[in-house]
């Protein structure tokens, strides 16, 4: 019996969902675009593949909506609904694209955003494992001269307030208390906590500077399988996800992101 | 300011809506996998650029649906949002992949699916401009031997009805009448009736086999830009759709699928 | 002991037989140029790997013969001598190119061509497997601005008068007597009719559109190994085929051909 | 007014000639094949653009023919049309591939010829502007364990003795005396004697070793366009060539072909 | 008059400095080896282009025996000499490849590595613009199983520290105080100190996490052209380094590098 | 106990080595630059992985200070420390890239000078694998407009010399006396004559032109694994090798090099 579901979207218009003149009108009155980069792979037993492009729309419209505010118009793009996921591979539904693929996919999606005079192009961030290649993408397409390119990751933003803000005391990652209370707020009907598993592992006390670079720290070390670190592909105790907890961590990233573009795009 | 949406999902889950668990589940069931292959371009003043990847979503539903019906197992997969579409690049808000790239996309995401135990997969057109490149996807990935692969084109099927079906008397094509009417029953507040253009150039008398190959034809002869015979990006008369016009479409193409996923995979 | 073979080439040059003084000349007076892709896939017991190739160089003398008819100058073209024909790989002989190597072949093929002025490039199809790379270079090549470029496909329009005019009653397909009468007016001394081997299939009455693509259908699925469908790499009762009958087909296909080409590239 | 030819081909099948099962039958007495690679290029005003793809499918005949007179079983495979020739693109009708992908199509034609138990290829050039290639697809064939390569480059053979064997004492090179003797008795009806153009630029004296690297030099320095030193894409006096004279060189090429073979592959 | 040098190369030898017995043996005792990524870029008036490359050997020196001092073995491998640049190319002598060509090689560097049996790989960060795809070869390499792979970034952990240790009070950055000094111990006879000049621009305080993701940071947006910003090629105040710096600042890159080698394949 | 080494580098600096300033002001008064193509691969018990690249180095310095004694201004630039070296990979340390990768690289390091206004760039050969790939990116370089490109390959041309000069009245090759002489006075302290093995299996009599071609001959036949037929991976007596030898060989090279530099860039 095929699982079945029903959920609402709610909010200003991503691109894809824009008529052609409806661009055009946006178009004329800002050349900055927001573009998200999801992925398809495991999130624990409670949330969907799809959660960080989910993610990655519901951030495009937040920022959108959160700039307007400010007076700065900026258009909600497309978002890539698959990511550099190898290490998920072991999870049922998982589907992952070579670092290099993804390279040109994100090549040929700004090149025609460019094309249509986008000419400031922001890359959010949702899936850790995309940073390299959005990176490198930052690098390709200013260096053939199409736009400018902002590469925004606010995973070490919002991290490090959740001492402050989750209410775990234990380690809170991968599909956790805190991408499940930002997800709760996101899309909900997909989201199933009864199903949620508690994985706390004991870490051994961290180095200085022993952070993924995607968490802002300076190593990177990819694991084979994430099944061996994190049996049932969540880190935490997403149980205690709550919606006003995920409010609190989307204003962050919000308020992260606006910040990020008005200084690199409209003040530099 | 921001257009804005509101508009209800609703159906079985699409991979990308399932947790790994589901997946997991879904996969000992069967190992028959749908996925779309969309675009994001214009479709007229009327309706979004991501119709073909919504209509992809919805058609993978439906057949699930059907085929269930019918006691058989399906698992709608993920819908690749972007295809080949260089001629509508004049229309803002257009993206399209290189021929190469989209096929490699849908190589591995089929690889993907074949690692899982889908050995059955489907690609499901939604947009004429891809249909070479899931040929030779198609192609690919049988010879590698990751999994058999049925290409379904439901578009010659459903126009070969228009005259029985659809109320223009006039030439209908891209984003006209019967396109839009399936819109309305797959996300009819993406729609703007309202905004339809009235476009039904003259057209020679057609020799016989003159009709594209997407169309069940013998000839293929892509234009440089759509624009140039098509000015708002639309052919016919899209404010003659209604919703029931496009239940009976969709489910000729539900029907049609059906019958051949069964024929193909399951009788031969 | 080495087989050998005798046999005659005659008619109109193609490009590679012209020097280039000719080539010029001929350029000036036009600027459609007729390129064939062939293969190099097993046919039977009877008639040589390279059926498909000699056919497509036959195809660009007959068509340009009959266009010069009417007054229409056309150069023949090279043509390719290699396609996509993984699933004739069970058969000695056979030679593959990826799609995506053969897609590489034809963008640059085509691109020298344009460079040379033709600015009107004719894709004539002999072997079905190509018929996907052929839609994705014509695209390729439009898009880039190159040329223009008419994919041609005479299966379907063919085979469509298979009823009237062969003598076989059953099914008839790959190397079948249709194909192996056209062969026999294009290089009869490589023909074998006495090797040839019936097989003809049951089949199950197709439902509407289940036919392939490239016999004008809306179904594609391609097997892993054609072995398995015919076991000697030949459909059909080919020792029926005559000359008569291939003359017949082949004015079929040039009749087609003319006609798209004028409609498409002259009349448009 | 098309260009018309007539003219006889004649000798031992290449593999494209031959059935599958002539095919099978070969492979079952040798493991050993041969592979030309050619060129579609300005030979001059007195020959044709294929004339190395010709020359390419009369050495593999006249070597396979030379060997079996040694008892030695080899069967002449495909010859590939097109070569690496950019710089003869300023004469109409010349076709290029690039490096890069001619590399792919000899590794994927290896790999296919290996696949059916060919385990000794010899690539045998006839285009000069093709060696570096030759050798790379060498390396990754052998490399890849799928066969072991023999690269074969009779120019600089041949060349040594055209002191001995021309009549002309001026300099012969591109479709000069010599390559228009070899193809008076590969496809003489191809051939034009009576348009041939002599050009015999002054050479400053070569110092030792001087000599391009195809050519058994140690230099390389291929021009941007051949036309600004072979106005008329020949070099030499061709109209001196003789049938004698052609046979004399194409003996000396098989006679050192057949040699190599048997020590590199045979005694080795 | 071609500009000379002279100075002494001491320590440690590196991969290809051994002989392949040497690798041998130094491979029986670890599968551990260390990969430079360097680059050749404007570095500067005062400092060469390959200051990236060389401080990649002298780092990976460095570690080496920081680690045998501390009885682990690892072999000081390979540097590649060439980075992701394209933002210095307005600087004559800098070297760029694209993203994709590097994690090319690197793929095929660290492929060989492996099949030599070493089966945990570090790659040393120099150059910030190669953290991408560093990040990106770490996941196929690591996803294709053929070793693990620790991508190290020494940026952030050392400039952290240059308030503390510094003499210059402003800004410091490439080719700045900071990278000059630790150039002074790696090779500097290379150095020009007295060609160095002086330039740190003002900057708007920084929000937080507004820094790149190379230094720790959370967003990245690389310039087109790096002389905009640094009309010399240089950040800071380099007259005021010093050896002594150097050594400080290397040794807190050693001892950050060898903790984190310690943790990740050691202690893990 | 990790292996020391401690050697002095000494001569005219590469680009590498100098500033961009010095860069610019070389380039101003030449726009011929020198590319070394190296390799890491096994050269024996007594010599380094390296040697191919140091050879590079040493060769470049060489011939720029040659050519300035004949008062004519030349580059040294970068040398590509990796080569095209499968056949070694069976000895450990040896690192080879694919041909195509290479040919990528060459591609956008002479890209990258020709930026800069090299238009005039020598690929100067140490290893003999290369050449392949050379000679296809002297091609794509020049096809594309880039620049002129001159491949030297000094090998032929200084075994050429062996009889003359060689103490060893045996068969000399890869890391022989020849070569070892040479590395004699490149990097004396990386060698280590006391660990060389001799090794000078019989050859049966070479038929005429039976030579690879990058040693000027006209076949090529690269071997799975060179361990088979040098178990060392050296062949020769290098313990005959002396620096008298090692400077005379290079003074050959380095005289042909300057000549066909002066012949084909200046005189031509």
């Amino acid at each position: 019996m095929l699982p079945r579901t029903r959920y609402v979207v709610d909010g200003p218009k991503t691109l894809p969902e824009m008529t052609w003149p409806e661009v055009a009108t946006a178009r004329e009155g800002t050349d900055l675009v927001l573009v998200g980069i999801g992925a398809c792979e495991a999130h624990g037993r409670h949330l969907p593949l799809g959660v960080d492009t989910i993610a990655g729309i519901d951030g495009l419209r937040r920022i959108a909506v959160a700039l307007e505010a400010q007076g700065i118009a900026a258009v909600p793009g497309p978002t890539i609904p698959f990511g550099v996921s190898p290490d998920y591979m072991s999870f049922p539904g998982t589907i992952t694209l070579r670092p290099s693929t993804l390279l040109t996919v994100l090549r040929e999606v700004c090149g025609c955003l460019a094309h249509h005079g986008f000419r400031k192009i922001v890359l959010f961030l949702t899936h850790d494992g995309n940073l390299g290649i959005m990176q490198a993408a930052a690098q390709e397409v200013t260096a053939d001269g199409l736009a400018r390119v902002l590469v925004l990751n606010p995973l070490p933003v919002v991290r490090e307030q959740y001492p402050r803000i989750l209410r775990s005391k234990g380690r809170e990652g991968h599909a956790g208390e805190g991408e499940t209370s930002r997800f709760l707020v996101s899309q909900p009907e997909l989201a199933h906590l009864d199903r949620a598993v508690v994985w706390q592992p004991e870490r051994a006390p961290a180095a200085p500077w022993d952070v993924p670079i995607h968490f802002g720290g300076a190593v990177f070390d990819p694991p084979l399988d994430l099944r061996t670190h994190a049996p049932d592909g969540s880190i935490g105790d997403p149980a205690l996800a709550t919606p006003e907890t995920g409010e609190k961590l989307w204003s962050i990233i919000t308020e992260f992101s606006c910040q990020m573009i008005r200084r690199h795009f409209l003040e530099a």
